[in-house]
C-alpha cells in the first residue's frame, strides 16, 4: 500500500487488537456512507450508529450489509441503551440488537442517573450474549467536573471486571464533557493517571472527536492508540496523524508498546 | 417506521402544518443532494436554496425535480430577493421564481436598509402569487443588538397582517446574529416574549443552525417546533432531538400544543 | 450561465490567471469527490491533496483522472515535501510526483526548521521540472507570532526570485496560524503591508479556510483574489461571496485590478 518509500509507523492489518478506529455515523445518507466505507475500509474497525440515530435512519439494513462486506463491526450508541432502560424496556433492546445481528453492544450511564455498580451489573448480564463496550464518563459538564482520577480508574476497572471487552472514555461528539472540560480542554491529569495506572491501555478506547484530541492521544499513547467518535470525514486525516504525515504529529516516533508506562515519563 | 417499541413523541405525517424542518442547501453537489433527500424525505418539509447559491449552483433543475418527486417544497434565500431589489430588478426576480416553478418565496430585510413597513408592502404584493415566508431580524450583529422584544413582536405581526404564511426568525447559518448574539448565545428574553405574546407560534419558524439552538427550541416549544437553516447533515440528528433520542433532549416530554402558553412557565 | 439578469462582478473563464480557487482534499471518498468536481468544475482551478493524505487515500489515480477530464490541475501538500525532505528522500519525492504526473509542486517550510534561503534553493531546483507553488508562513503559532511584515515580504520576494510561479500564504485548514493569530484573527497589518508592497498580488494565493477570511480578502483585494485551502463544501459558497450574492459581500463593487494599490487606502 505504501508505495512512497517513506518510513512510517507500523500499523497492524485488520482484524487488529489495537490501533482501532471507531467511526460515528450520525445518520449519513446511504450512498455517502457506502462511498466512505468502500473507499477506506482498511482504516475502519468499527462503526457506532450514534446515540438513537438507528431508530430514524433510513436504510439501516443496507448500511449493515455494507459493513459486513467490508469486515467492519458495529454497535448502537450507549444513549439508546439508556433510553430503553429509562422506559423499562431492556428486553426490547435485547431484541432490537438481535434483530440487527449485533455482536457488540455499548453500555453507558452518560445521561441517566445510574451508579457505576448498577452499570456493571448490566455489563455482566449483556456480556453473556454480546461483546460489551462500556463507557465511562458523564455527558453533563458539571457532573464531569466532579469526577476524579480515582473515580475514572475505579470505574474503568469495575467495568473490565464485570466483563467489558473494551472501555470507552466519554468526550461526546463535541469534545466538551467527560475527559474534556466544557471549554474543550482535555483533562490531562486524568489521562496521565489512567496511563500510569495498572489498566491495560490497549483495551481502552478514547473518544477523540477533533484533531486536537486525536493528536494529543497519538503523541501520548502512540500511533496505535484506540480512538472513537471519529467523524466519517476524519477517516483519512486521522490515519495521516497516526502515520506522522501531518504537521501536528510530524516528529512522531514509532511507539513501543512494551515500554508504555516508561514512555509517559 | 418505529419498530423499536420505545415510546416517542408524536410527529405528524407529511404534509404537516407544524413540526416543520427546513433544510438549507448551500450548493451541495447533485448526487449528495439526491442521496440525502431520497434517504430522509419523510423528515424534510422544505429546502431553502441558501442566499444567492441558486445563481451558481449547477443542476438546479435536477435538484428541483428530485424535491418534487419527494413532496418537498422549496424557495430561494431572502438575500437573493434583496439582491434583485437592490438593483431595481424585482420584475426579473418574479420571472426567476416563476421560471423555477416556485410556490414559495422568502422576503427579508436582513441586509438592505428597508423598514419593516416597506418589507410588508412587498409581502402583500408577492403574496398574491406566492406563499410568502417572511424573515424578521438583522444579519448585522450591531443592528441585531438594537432590536427589542417589542420590535420583534411588532414586525412578526406586521408581516402576518401583510399576508405572510409563516414568519422566520433570523439566526444566519452561523447562529451569530438575529435571535442570537454575536457570541452565539440565544436572546432568551426575546424568545420568551415571543412565546408568551399573542403570536401563533405554530406559524413561526426559528432558524436554528446548531445543536444548542435546536435543543433549546425543542425544550421550550416542543418536539413539533418549526426549525430552519438546518444543514443537510443535521437532518437525522435533528429528528433524534425531536424524539428525545439524544442526551440533550433525553427527558423531553411530549408537548401539548393546547397548553402552549402555560407550558412556558 | 448567469440567466438571472443581475449585474455581477466579472470572472474570467478557465484557465484563468487570477481569481483562482484552490480546493483542499483531505481524503474525501471517491464518489463524493467526483460529484463535487463534476458539479462545479468551472469554479475550481486547482485541487491540493492536503498534507500527506495522498499516501493513504484510496483511488488517488481515479481522482486524478477525474481532475484531468475537468481541466483542473493538482499538487500534493507542502507537508509531504517536508516529510520526504526530513527523511533525506527528496529523490523519491521527485519520483512520487512524476509517478502521479504532477505539473505542480508545493514547497514549504511550515513544519521543518528550514530557512527561507534553504527553501528557495529547493524552489530553484524543482522549478526546472515543475511549476512551483511555494508557501510562506509558519504552522506553529508561536513562530508565526514572531514573523514580521518585513519577513513576509522578503520571503515572498525571495521565493519569486527563486522561480516560484505563485506564492501561497499559510493559514492552515483551521485559520489559526501563519497569516492568522492562534485566535483566528487575521494579521491585517501584515496583509496591508503585503498589498501595498511591490509584490504582484495577482501571483499571491491566500489560504482562507473560513468565510470570515474569504470575505475579508474579497473585500480588500477584490472578487478575483486567489484563495486556497477552500474546503469542497465551500466551493459554491465562495463563488457567491466573490459575486456579492451573500450578505457578507452584498455591497461589493467590481474590483479594478489597475488601481489595486490605490484601492487599499
Amino acid at each position: 500500500m505504501n508505495i512512497s518509500g517513506l518510513n512510517l509507523p507500523l500499523r497492524d492489518e485488520k482484524p487488529r487488537q489495537h490501533g482501532l478506529t471507531v467511526l460515528i455515523d450520525n445518520g449519513l445518507p446511504i450512498e455517502y456512507f457506502k462511498d466512505m466505507v468502500n473507499s477506506s475500509a482498511e482504516f475502519i474497525d468499527f462503526i457506532k450508529f450514534g446515540w438513537g440515530t438507528s431508530i430514524v435512519t433510513g436504510k439501516l439494513i443496507e448500511k449493515i450489509e455494507c459493513l459486513k462486506e467490508n469486515n467492519i463491526d458495529y454497535f448502537f450508541g450507549g444513549t439508546l441503551f439508556e433510553k430503553f432502560l429509562s422506559q423499562g424496556k431492556l428486553d426490547q433492546y435485547y431484541l432490537y440488537c438481535k434483530k440487527f445481528d449485533c455482536k457488540y453492544i455499548e453500555i453507558s450511564n452518560g445521561t441517566m442517573e445510574l451508579t457505576n455498580k448498577e452499570k456493571a451489573n448490566f455489563i455482566s448480564e449483556f456480556s453473556e450474549e454480546f461483546n460489551v463496550f462500556s463507557e465511562v464518563g458523564q455527558k453533563d459538564a458539571d457532573k464531569a467536573d466532579e469526577t476524579t482520577s480515582s473515580d475514572w480508574i475505579e470505574f474503568i476497572k469495575e467495568d473490565f471486571e464485570a466483563g467489558a471487552t473494551k472501555v470507552i472514555t466519554e468526550a461526546r461528539e463535541s469534545g466538551t464533557s467527560g475527559l474534556c472540560k466544557a471549554t474543550g480542554e482535555v483533562r490531562m491529569k486524568i489521562v496521565e493517571d489512567i496511563l500510569t495506572s495498572s489498566i491495560n491501555i490497549k483495551d481502552v478506547i478514547f473518544e477523540a472527536p477533533n484533531k486536537t484530541m486525536q493528536s494529543l492521544f497519538i503523541k501520548y499513547v502512540g500511533s496505535n492508540v484506540n480512538l472513537a467518535n471519529i467523524s466519517f470525514s476524519d477517516t483519512i486525516p486521522l490515519e495521516t496523524l497516526r502515520l506522522g504525515l501531518r504537521s501536528d504529529t510530524f516528529y512522531l516516533v514509532n511507539f513501543d508498546w512494551g515500554s508504555i508506562r516508561e514512555g509517559q515519563k
